[in-house]
């Protein structure tokens, strides 16, 4: 679903002249150098969209993989491709005279799958240029862009244009002979949309280059707010499947209706059991761990601008869960959501059963005090305490025999855990403090709601991680037709400027 | 499914010497002329099935009526053809001199669609003959056959069986210049398995030719001991679907998880709440009006032979539910049975979102005294109760901006109600005892638990009526190779002729 608020774009970042004044030297310059250079910077990113890039296609990956190690080699990054089981990995390294530390950017080069029927243009990998409602145009060349106009192609916002705005910002501070403040390192991964299955495995070969200070993860959509994003976490996920089993096969639901129990109804009791008619999970311990907030965390979340109101009317609901009542509150917990049901058939090809099986698709959202193998864990326990035997395949004669209420849970293997940074850290209270300066006070998230990819390969590496989005929130992430708003690809590299003179 | 209970049949009717010796005299006789003429009976049927017999195959519909008013009109029947607005109904009349009643027979000459490559003869309407594991032969021109063997073809029991049983019953009678003890009419049904919409209708214009003192269906199985039985009643039917609407569309769990209510695990605690974990209905007044069983009913219902830990284990399941642990007590209230539940994906689609709807297909068996428009009025105002706004169309922005529970209810058009006739009406009373007399203390059912489409045209009529089902309770109804047992062909001859000598 595409979230239809309008954001305030024009109006974001809200700049007062006293506070233009305190700007550090850099800005300026560099924001003169970004809006001279509009050409070059669309060149470059509509050259580097033009290479299809699903993460199966491996001829095309090797060509974005090479085609970004030239990219990295003209800004003066010593660039290779680690190989992986997968695809390659883009590594560079910059280093930096007197610098305060190392920061490890991370962005990715694959992309979502296509279905270029789908799109609008002719294809996902021949970028077009749209304003407003005018027709679509070829994006090269323009000397000046409306910031409102959009580039369409697959990977336009994600995660190709990060890549290109963190080499603009490169080369705007080059242009004035500014030195970046920090080592960098640059890591792009080739499966990203494909969960990174190569990140962690890299690390056993290829830790050294991969150790830093602060990993900056360049990716994801910037709050609706329009204004600069930190996000010092992502909840985790974890996946579970329950069947509650009935009769061997439907039976007639009247020969025995009141007699042979329902597993469709049992299931609906069973769900029914985990949550509360406000939302609370009633799972035992499913909370536990979990601290309040500090004042100072407080502060940060209820900073958040958010509103709720409009993103309600949006979804056409009428009010939110009312455990949670506020969102950025609402992600402090682990979720337990229901994302898909089915028993039997319902519609035209209803039949009157009591069916032979039910099954709910579960989700949970993790936080960073709910690792998944312990809340999996617990969800069994509770499903126990419901009165049910569990099985670990479909239940067998004697087994049917002996226990009334039978069910099976099944948790996905590829679950990920979530991942916090303290907002505290030196290093993220450095980033923060430097967009502060440089542009206004950034949108602090404590958390996403969403999961990462990448937090499997943060807790490996064992050093501090945020996210900086700096994308369009309504760039249709994974759908038809993505894009990118030029105004957030030109404000991106002052962004990522300042994170390089943090 | 079909049932994996083994009945034994040739302990059935168990008959006593002593009782045996009290037989009224047309028993004999009549058991002789079956035993005699089984090449007869047999080629009849397999003459009748031969004519293929799908409603919606008028030309073939018009065939088989045809044909059985010549099979009428050969024992003596006045037959003509009661035109309708869909296939017409067969009716014949056999008047008897000094008769003590009359009694219409109701059959229906339609049968199942059918799958022909999933049977395992070439065609289901060129009739086979099995026995034990051997080939499949002709079933015609035997003198004599094993009453274990069966004819498979579609409606060899569902419900020609039953149209030649009568018919032969007549014969045998004749035979030996045995007068029935009632007038006779029949009217045999071409849409029954396409609910008989035709029925009711004919009323209007065919009441005189319909009215009888009792009306006898001779349709579906007979109790699985095999023993003659006789169901006073069966349940009704209604459907209803519920759908409780989430967000306009799915939205991502993680972003938006303990904020946006999930509409499927709201759907579960609305089925939860509708229904306790012993299978107790808690929707007010479901079973209002239902008085308990007098001392007579609960004799009858309790005489009722049923093996339940075989059924337990023929369906693989440990325990029935615990409101109503013995099966005939279960039929004597409605039930709430959710046939069927979606939301969104489940299994390999599955995607990590808060749905946008959920459904339940439900249906209500009902009993006499829950007609279903009531039950269907008591389930709408359940969902009012726990806070739901109704509505009978996809939600608005407006409706959706008021109420935070919305949620609609279709209930299909077709609902059938409950019949139920006494077990001590004078002509109710006279048929149990005449098959009493002739085979053997019958299986008296209060009511089936299932639904038969004839009820409304019961109720329409006004008079009782009783169901006589003859056929083996494993004939495979509505499935391919459906099929019959001999020894029930032609024990339901003497069950029939029981009713026609009452």
């Amino acid at each position: 679903m595409t979230l239809s608020i309008t954001s305030n774009y024009s109006q974001a970042p809200t700049v007062a002249d006293a506070t233009v004044a305190k700007r550090p030297a850099w800005v300026a310059p560099t924001r003169a150098w970004v809006a001279a250079h509009q050409k070059q910077i669309v060149g470059e990113l509509v050259d580097l969209l033009a290479i299809p890039n699903v993460a199966a296609d491996k001829e095309n990956i090797r060509r974005n993989a090479n085609h970004l190690v030239e990219i990295l080699r003209a800004r003066g990054f010593v660039p290779e491709l680690l190989e992986t089981a997968g695809n390659p990995l883009v590594f560079g390294e910059l280093k930096v005279a007197g610098a305060q530390r190392t920061l490890l950017f991370y962005s990715h080069y694959d992309g979502q799958p296509v279905s270029p029927a789908a799109w609008k243009q002719p294809s996902p990998f021949v970028p077009v240029l749209r304003t407003g409602n005018a027709d679509a145009t070829d994006p090269r060349g323009l000397a000046q862009y409306d910031p409102e106009s959009r580039i369409y192609a697959r990977s336009a916002s994600d995660d190709k244009a990060p890549i290109i705005a963190l080499c603009a910002a490169l080369d705007a501070l080059k242009s004035s002979s500014i030195l970046p403040s920090s080592n960098i390192k640059i890591i792009l991964d080739g499966e990203e949309e494909a969960s990174s299955p190569s990140l962690v495995p890299a690390i056993g070969k290829y830790r050294d280059k991969l150790t830093a200070d602060l990993m900056v993860i360049l990716d994801g959509p910037q709050h609706i707010s329009g204004r600069p994003t930190i996000a010092y976490g992502a909840r985790g996920l974890a996946e579970v499947d329950i069947t509650v089993f009935g009769p061997k096969a439907g039976v007639h639901s009247g020969n025995y209706g009141n007699w042979i129990p329902n597993p469709a109804q049992r299931l609906a009791a069973l769900l029914a059991s985990m949550k509360d008619d406000d939302g609370r999970v009633l799972v035992s311990g499913f909370n536990d761990g979990i601290a309040g907030l500090t004042p100072d965390e407080e502060r940060m979340v209820d900073a958040v601008p958010e509103n709720a109101a409009a993103m309600l009317t949006a979804f056409g609901v009428a009010a939110p869960e009312q455990a949670y009542p506020k969102l950025q509150r609402a992600l402090i917990y682990p979720t337990l959501n229901v994302r898909g049901m089915t028993s039997a058939f319902v519609g035209a090809g209803a039949r009157t059963i009591i069916p032979d099986s039910a099954t709910a698709a579960i989700d949970i959202r993790l936080v960073k005090e709910t690792p998944a193998a312990a809340m999996i864990e617990k969800l069994r326990a509770h499903v126990r305490m419901q009165g049910y035997h569990l099985v670990d395949a479909a239940p067998d004669a004697a087994t049917r025999a002996k226990y009334s209420k039978i069910a099976r849970l099944v948790a996905m293997e590829d679950s990920i855990n979530a991942f916090r940074t303290s907002p505290s850290d030196p290093q993220t209270r450095a980033l923060a403090d430097s967009i502060r300066q440089a542009i206004g006070e950034p949108v602090l998230l404590r958390t996403l709601g969403g999961t990462v990819p990448i937090a499997p390969f943060i807790a490996a590496l064992g050093f501090p991680a945020v996210l900086v989005p700096t994308v369009n929130f309504d760039n249709n992430q994974h759908e038809e037709n993505e894009n990118l708003r030029l105004g957030n690809l030109f404000e991106g590299i002052v962004t990522i400027a300042a994170i390089l003179r943090m």
